[in-house]
């Protein structure tokens, strides 16, 4: 089924609970239809590691129940919710995505899982994962056209949420995870601010976020909201802010609109469909700058050059350390795809990875410069529409496509949001906005004005 | 056998390695004395949970070859150190100081048991933590008198060196967990720098570090100093700093003593003892500067103030998702201490974990002002000898003795080093001295000469 930007709708959750209240729909049944979505079409879209139907249509009685007596818990009670396999639930093995390891249970829930079930939703499943989270592409296969990719590494949250079968999906991203999958899927995503959403469990990476795919950007709001009022941030850190309730839409007075060291490697037709959107922006009376019209933004796109190879790398040492303990127990099961990061790893030393970080901490620098100069950052989410897999797979790199649009942002540790704006060739396109750390609220606040006022664009 | 700084002669590492190089000792023969000591001094004093008396061996052997062939890897080759047991190691359980726990199996290396590994050291055994790593009482006694507490969490670590059973053993410290155990078992240890040295698994604490427990303050240098140079610090941080050789004696100008909330407990001999020792210093030239002397060290005593409590609330707050998983997985079995820790979580919210950290950036920033005043921040190590065991186990609190000596460089995050001058009673008292976050070499300097310069006092 290809894609169409102006006619794609979205499964969405915060416009069924009137009905709930009403009594015309409930938890249960909404909870069915997204259990016949999968039925349908997994097969296809291999979204999923394990579904846990039985304790889903528990939540979903107990949601119904509480809908029915007029008092939910709040704006996620009774949302089917979809967890990347390589954070843990307690009723659900997590395998991280390892070849041999789908049976592995930690009976833990990570700190997100517990707050959305404190908060009433219901965990319908694991989401499949690339291996460890890293650049080995999953089984997934991308709901509007299964020769081509899903992304990753969060391929399954973004494939499930893009094929209907759940409302919103958890992603994590360390270089490009959550964007990249969620703007080939169709998805609004957000990668927050580094440390705004508890990683739980996982908190072994200086960039890795936890973040939230949807098809309605009030869901994908609720669902971050909702752990940070639970589960806080990271460890040390404040958390998300802002309101419980979706931001209004910010109208920005200037953008940046960004490069990167992706740019070169925009498809034409994207670029262009880009272009369009970005003239709308223009006749809006928006003001547009670029690299040449400010030394700061010059400053600030050569900082961040390079963000690609230093997130790899830095990711490459922060693992180091645990790398034998992942040949002890995969022997012969991990892809050459990990073996090559591994190696990548132990060709570097402690200095190697304090350069890194002095170059990520003058890259912060930097970005904190264009505070005064503009509202926001505007660019594409992904170099083009999802490749065919049969193109990458034998690729050195990219093989879950390229992640040159989204590696910047990790690196910065600022928030991103993804919105579905461009249809190429039937498949969908991202336009992502980013503000500074901690702006988490305005950022999605800019893509909510972003999507009322620029109209979708086909090519 | 009562302690008496004076004629105490701890077990050392460093000065073996010359006998090692000409051939009249060996790393074998040393681990083989070690695990007589152990023999002789564990019933008493039970610092273990498990020992691997063949990998060791099989260690030490190869650690014997090395130095045959005049090619040791460093100065930790061949070293046996004792591991808290809150730490993984591939080839010994992992209980967490969890009752029934004991044969919990990760099959991984911590961060800083693989880094020690790959630097030839001896990975003798575990050693006993109190349960999570809090402060409900563990079964180790004091290696100078069984009737008294060896402190907590790092309770075997600071039983272990203390008796003599090996040179050094790694800790961990989120309140008070290295300092205090260490000062009560005569150890000279250190608490370094938020971040200095890679906590590996454990990253989910915003104020937890590993850090060094040893006899001799060269060693516990070598062993802080080859994890840093292997493993590096926590993720996104550099990592602690300095070179491999332990740093000079570093002689200061002016020294903060600093009180704490803990003075008031500061029982009279140990007072008076360490006024003794402070009048060395006046004696050698250092001028003494206290709170009434400055407003910034009046205004940081201040902001420290309620150190162990907010603390103790903002460690409790970042375990609060995981308390169901411990509660699912080890019904029944934890202690009161703990769940009442779990009790304080639930009462808490994000907002309150917020302003803990609001305070806590106060307190930080204090800190920094001090940096023009003076070199260093000198203070006792714990309020008195270790307590007798009868005298504090009923108690709601203190159970390992009292930490208000040790909260407050937890809460900064800054580096601390205990050394043991002081003698009451037959027991050891530390004095402890401190830096700003990122001067553990500095601090560690300033511990040496502190050792040179004053002599050791009994009451």
């Amino acid at each position: 089924m290809p894609y169409d930007p102006r006619s794609h709708r979205p499964l969405s959750f915060h416009d069924a609970v009137p009905a709930f209240l009403a009594g015309h729909d409930t938890p249960r049944d909404y909870l069915e239809r997204c259990i016949a979505t999968i039925e349908a079409r997994e097969l296809e879209v291999q979204a999923w590691m394990a579904l846990n139907l039985e304790g889903a249509r528990e939540a979903a009685d107990a949601s119904t129940a509480r809908y029915r007596s007029g008092s939910p818990i709040g704006p996620v009670d009774g949302m089917p919710i979809g967890v990347k396999d390589i954070l843990q639930t307690h009723d659900m093995p997590t395998s991280l995505g390892i070849l041999g390891n789908e049976d592995a249970r930690t009976r833990q829930d990570s700190a997100s899982v517990w707050a959305l079930r404190a908060a009433g939703a219901v965990i319908l499943g694991k989401t499949v994962t690339t291996e460890l989270g890293g650049a080995h592409p999953s089984k997934s296969r991308n709901p509007f056209d299964a020769t081509r990719t899903a992304g990753g590494s969060s391929s399954g949250s973004g494939a499930a949420v893009g094929a209907g079968m759940v409302p919103a999906a958890l992603g994590t991203q360390v270089v490009g995870s959550i964007i990249r999958p969620a703007a080939f899927s169709a998805n609004v995503a957000i990668k927050p601010s580094f440390g705004a959403l508890n990683r739980g469990e996982r908190q072994g990476l200086s960039q890795s976020c936890l973040g939230v795919h949807a098809g309605a950007l009030e869901d994908m709001w609720h669902v971050a909201a909702e752990i940070a009022a639970r589960a806080g941030g990271d460890t040390g850190h404040p958390g998300m802010g802002g309101t419980l309730v979706p931001p209004p839409a910010r109208r920005p007075t200037r953008l940046i609109v960004l490069e990167t060291e992706g740019w070169a490697a925009v498809e034409a037709p994207s670029r262009d469909a880009f272009a369009e959107i970005l003239a709308q922006l223009e006749a809006e009376g928006i003001t547009l700058l670029r690299r040449s019209d400010n030394p700061l933004i010059e400053a600030f796109e050569r900082a961040i050059d390079g963000s690609v190879r230093m997130s790899t790398e830095l990711v490459a040492f922060e693992n180091k350390w645990s790398q034998a303990n992942l040949l002890r127990l995969f022997p012969s099961r991990l892809s050459d795809t990990t073996l090559a990061s591994f190696a990548r790893a132990d060709a570097m030393t402690v200095t190697d990875y304090r350069d890194l970080l002095a170059r990520r901490a003058e890259a912060r620098l930097r970005h904190t410069s264009l505070a005064p100069i503009a509202d926001g950052i505007i660019t594409l989410s992904c170099t083009g529409p999802a490749p065919v897999i049969d193109e990458i797979i034998h690729r050195p790199v990219g093989r879950t496509g390229n992640t040159a649009m989204n590696a910047w942002t990790s690196f910065l540790g600022c928030p991103a949001v993804t919105v579905p704006l461009i249809g190429v060739g039937g498949m969908p396109v991202g336009v992502q906005v980013a503000g500074l750390p901690g702006q988490d609220e305005a950022t999605v606040g800019l893509a909510r004005w972003l999507i009322s006022a620029a109209a979708p664009v086909v090519r």
